[in-house]
């Protein structure tokens, strides 16, 4: 979700410079292997991860930073003097940014089923040494998380400073929260929601029915991307990540290239220009399938499906304090998602600091308002740094 | 629009009983032809319509009703005793209902660009002997008007007692009192907008796409509808025509058929089965090439286009009274933009009643909040009744 805007480096701090990826494998073995909510398992996981700045001796500064819906490891950064676009939240890592560099290790890995270097639907599926594609299982926000956890140990790292998210990312930091507890001393859960919501649901099966419906689709098996409907899946989301006064502000009735109607069926508005480019850059490098995993994934995620829909008994064990930040325009997570999740936390009697962020830009805010946000998460994770390093 | 809710007859009042349409042909020439405003025309142009009560005879009773996108001519009442279904706003036409079939003559009629009679993509142009498919005109709402204004003349009826409609066909209704404003007394315009927003626009061009990346679309000359595409268009405007709200209420994150996830990509949400249930029945009795061609006129429609976008201008001729409803849950239509029309014509020194109707429906709330909708058009069309035919 986050290619919203046009990325360039944020001004006045330094970013973190040129990074680079590493890939992590585990599960060579049926017993080693990832085993997943739905009962099958994945052996010889990749995670692709990276990390900025450096680990303490006492293991005690790792923040997890988890990635949107179509995001990856890349979170700061360049891989190159020449590499055009920086990662996807740079503006807020590094050295006295929120994510700062100087204090924390930052690690950020892409999600299993995703298509930037994990494993996923296109990866090669090693009992057959074919794609996966359709015979891929169908994951869990919770399988995801599970997967990070091996990462974690792998880092050698035993309990995160903190686990943050926005969209979806803030579902994996809730998910760390309630399947583990005790492995953080803090959450930040950011234009998210407890629950995906059934008109979330309806969208997001609108958008696999779009992909599916192309006959590039070939049932997953595509060589060649089913580019029409996946670009039409991403135009439907891009939609839900505006809001209807920032589309009215950005774009208004304008026509795109004249000053009359085309009477044609080719693209006349200025949105509907937007919308194709959106469509058209996604194909470039976004897998269908894994959009239709991730997405369903998404659906399947109520974080208080182990306690019957009890949200205040789902968090129950949950004792660290959690930053939630809704944004007044986001019509994806609306606002009551988050003061709902709040509601259960301070019931709970965590300790929470929530801000509902006025911003015209719908959910694509989170990535947006990185100054009201930066704050709130500057101070947060500053407050916990403290109070764990600090006897 | 109007197929969001099972319909039933309305009870307490009589419906209007059985009905039958009538089909009216005009412009044989190349002089008489539709002349759109594309700058091409239409020859012999077909209107089908129903006509409910008596014309008077000082022809001073004629109310038009206007249908929404997906709408037809068969506003009330059955085509037989056993017909299944009642017209699509059956409800408030009868015997003391707000549109008193004792008391007016009440027209509706399939616009053109439609499939429910009327001349439209897949009627056959006469000058090949072949459907028009894709080479069918893009047409206006303007161009359905004024080939209502033809269906006038041919009923006789010099002026309208009120033009009434909700959504699209508020669109119709405004239209109407822009291009002949000395034609009617009245206007209701219901859940509808002076112009459709950008967010419009983009959600309606991503419909589009999902029925043009349907192989079995074929550039618009299939056979068989390209069904699945089709739907897929359906199920995401039907997503716009309720609520975040009205969704939670009536699905929430319920499984249709199972207690447990499926784990596979058919549905498992009952908000899934709807959304296909919804699209099936969709395919079954609208065709893929009207539905491009009348969401295009719905995005070309700004009422401010003949005045620079300036709303106060464009209305300046339009002496009438209106009435103008939206509904506070409606997102796809919201009330600030019945507030925009609303606060223009108070400026022109219109008279104007205006209620944003407290509803958790959403856009469908113009065709299930009868009662309160009903009892404000009541009011509305008594008063012109009285004024019109009382000395």
């Amino acid at each position: 979700m986050q290619d919203g805007k046009e990325k360039t480096d944020a001004e006045g701090t330094p970013g973190v410079g040129i990074v680079k990826f590493h890939d992590f494998t585990f599960g060579m073995t049926a017993e080693t292997a990832l085993h997943l909510d739905c009962g099958r398992y994945l052996k010889n996981v990749v995670i692709r991860y990276e990390t900025y700045g450096t680990l303490s001796e006492k293991r005690d500064n790792a923040i997890l930073v988890e990635h949107a819906l179509t995001g990856d490891a890349h979170l700061a950064g360049r891989y190159s003097p020449e590499d055009k676009k920086p990662g996807w939240w740079d503006d807020v890592v590094g050295k006295g940014r929120p994510f700062d560099t100087d204090k924390y290790f930052i690690v950020c890995s892409n999600i299993i089923g995703g298509c930037s270097g994990s494993t996923g639907p296109r990866s090669t599926d090693p009992d057959t040494g074919n794609p996966y594609n359709m015979s891929f299982p169908v994951i869990t926000i919770g399988d995801m998380v599970r997967a990070q956890k091996a990462l974690m140990e792998h880092l050698g790292i035993s309990k995160w400073l903190a686990v943050a998210g926005g969209s979806m990312g803030g579902m994996l930091a809730l998910q760390w929260a309630v399947d583990y507890p005790d492995l953080m001393h803090g959450i930040l859960a950011i234009a998210t929601s407890p629950r995906n919501s059934p008109q979330n649901i309806a969208f997001n099966w609108v958008g696999r029915e779009a992909i599916m419906t192309d006959p590039g689709f070939q049932d997953g098996n595509y060589e060649r991307q089913p580019e029409r409907g996946l670009a039409t899946a991403r135009m439907l989301a891009h939609i839900t990540y505006l809001s209807d006064e920032s589309m009215r502000r950005k774009f208004g009735r304008r026509l795109q290239d004249s000053t009359e109607y085309s009477f044609e069926f080719d693209k006349d508005f200025a949105v509907e220009s937007y919308m194709e480019h959106q469509g058209s850059r996604f194909v470039e490098r976004f897998d269908a399938n894994s959009y239709l995993y991730i997405t369903r994934a998404i659906d399947y995620f109520d974080i208080s499906n182990s306690s019957g829909g009890d949200l205040t008994k789902a968090l129950k064990d949950v004792k660290c304090p959690f930053l939630v930040v809704s944004f007044t325009s986001d019509w994806l997570f609306p606002a009551y998602q988050s003061r709902e999740l709040v509601h259960s936390l301070l019931k709970n009697g965590n300790d929470v600091t929530y801000c509902n962020i006025e911003s015209s830009y719908g959910h694509d805010a989170f990535l947006l308002e990185t100054d009201a946000l930066g704050n709130l998460m500057l101070n947060f994770l500053t407050n916990l740094y403290s109070e764990v390093t600090e006897p």
